[in-house]
């Protein structure tokens, strides 16, 4: 992030405007938690592209399309910063983003790479959908600051819709994880990047495959960190004290996005349709 | 399908105009092998509509809004009528489709649901999308004209990315399979539909699971057969002998559609990416 001249494009940001959150659908709201648990005071946006989910299995060019209208959408909505709360769009529409708004962005690839190198580990796992994976963007992060390390990267598109079923539990999810997972157990890695923001939901079953040895990359929650640190730094953290607001926007069913959300917040929330032409 | 005023109305049509398929995505795929298998002498449009898939957890609106945008999209292909091979789009966009088309069309829920009542079942199960149960559709149709059998109707989702992950034969499958269908068992059904195209290509697992006692309805192989009679009584097969051609069109990632496609159909196929707004 180019903060200095962030800060001069940005002289009308107020730190009492909301952050802005997307992702393709429900599983930013594991970032969305993580951003709520560091700065309880902070007002939120978040808006869920549930007309186009999953961003994993879709083309480059749609993603671009479809987050950049997005990113402009919630602008509209005077947000100070945004959170792209989707490693698939994090990975392949993060400078198309940059380039279409005006506030200070933050994806959830960079973050995570960062921890791996911060950490030294040398033999690193990442798991994300088709699209993360394809774009190679955690391994291409990693080896600018840590050319020596070896990235091994597992696409696992059944986690998603084994996350939304709620099946978290259930031994069906474990036996998918162990032939995901194989591969990585073989390459012998130190460390493996949740690279989906749906995977944090099943971190006691990938933990679990995995065995204790390795350390678990939760990139949301490093994101969340990062985050923090950026408003700060441009004086954007909200002053006042107690509790911010959250408003929930999504492109379409915002029945079945509420019945999720409460097995991901463990809380029920206000979630309003836009239609796709009122956002573009 | 009302027959006469649909033949004033298209007079026009002419019998060496290809037929229009399209489905969410790649399941539709089941109908056009069935369809070729019945009828190699016909050229087909195929559309697979990728930049939505899959519809089954898309809203009532959305899926009406995508399927009548397609549906006038192959009507410009010059198409002399059109299969809805998709169960989702069948249950409720049908009649919107037939009202922003002028050439006949056909869906798989009322061959699928005509089909149990001709063969006299009586305690009927279902198994389909989220959004395909929803509606009810099933149901609906085969209590018109069998008022006393029961219908018991489950929804599925993680059956469509484990057969586009290629998973056909793992035991988790059947591990999954034998979660989903173990309402049905309990309800002693004689007959079980798939309703969805993606489901025929894991009917030995599904078989296996509810055992030999419980006929499976395949919508799509009976779609196909109800259209060959449909087109014969409006004069609309093609007359020449050999075989037509096919077209394939998706709205995203066309490399993961041909990928995929080998899966279903066992050979190579060419496949275009029109995008959105071109058809429009």
């Amino acid at each position: 992030m180019q903060k200095k001249s962030i800060i001069q494009k940005n002289s009308a940001l107020k730190s009492e405007s909301p952050i802005g959150i997307f992702d393709s659908g429900i599983g930013g709201l594991t970032v969305f938690k993580a951003l709520r648990k560091l700065m309880p005071q902070e007002n939120m946006i978040y808006f869920g592209d549930t007309a186009h989910l999953p961003y994993g299995s879709k083309s480059r060019a749609s993603i671009i399309q479809f987050s950049v209208e997005i990113a402009r959408f919630l602008c509209q909505q005077k947000i100070k910063a945004l959170v792209v709360a989707c490693n698939t769009s994090s990975a392949v529409a993060l400078s198309a983003i940059k380039k279409a708004v005006s506030v200070p962005v933050e994806g959830v690839i960079v973050p995570g790479a960062q921890t791996c190198v911060r950490k030294g580990f040398r033999r690193i796992g990442v798991i994300g959908t088709e699209g993360t994976v394809r774009s190679g963007a955690y391994a291409a992060e990693i080896k600018k600051f840590s050319p020596g390390a070896r990235v091994f990267e597992v696409a696992c598109p059944l986690f998603v819709p084994l996350v939304e079923e709620g099946w978290w539990k259930y031994g069906v999810t474990q036996e998918v994880a162990r032939i995901y997972l194989k591969p990585l157990q073989k390459a012998r890695v130190d460390s493996l990047v949740l690279g989906c923001t749906h995977y944090p939901v099943i971190k006691p079953v990938i933990s679990r495959v995995m065995g204790k040895d390795v350390s678990l990359i939760d990139s949301g929650e490093q994101t969340a960190q990062e985050f923090e640190k950026t408003l700060e730094s441009l004086n954007l953290l909200r002053k006042r004290t107690g509790r911010g607001w959250s408003r929930f926007y999504v492109s379409d069913d915002p029945e079945r996005f509420l019945r999720l959300s409460r097995r991901f917040l463990g809380s029920s929330i206000l979630v309003k349709r836009v239609i796709k032409k009122n956002f573009e």
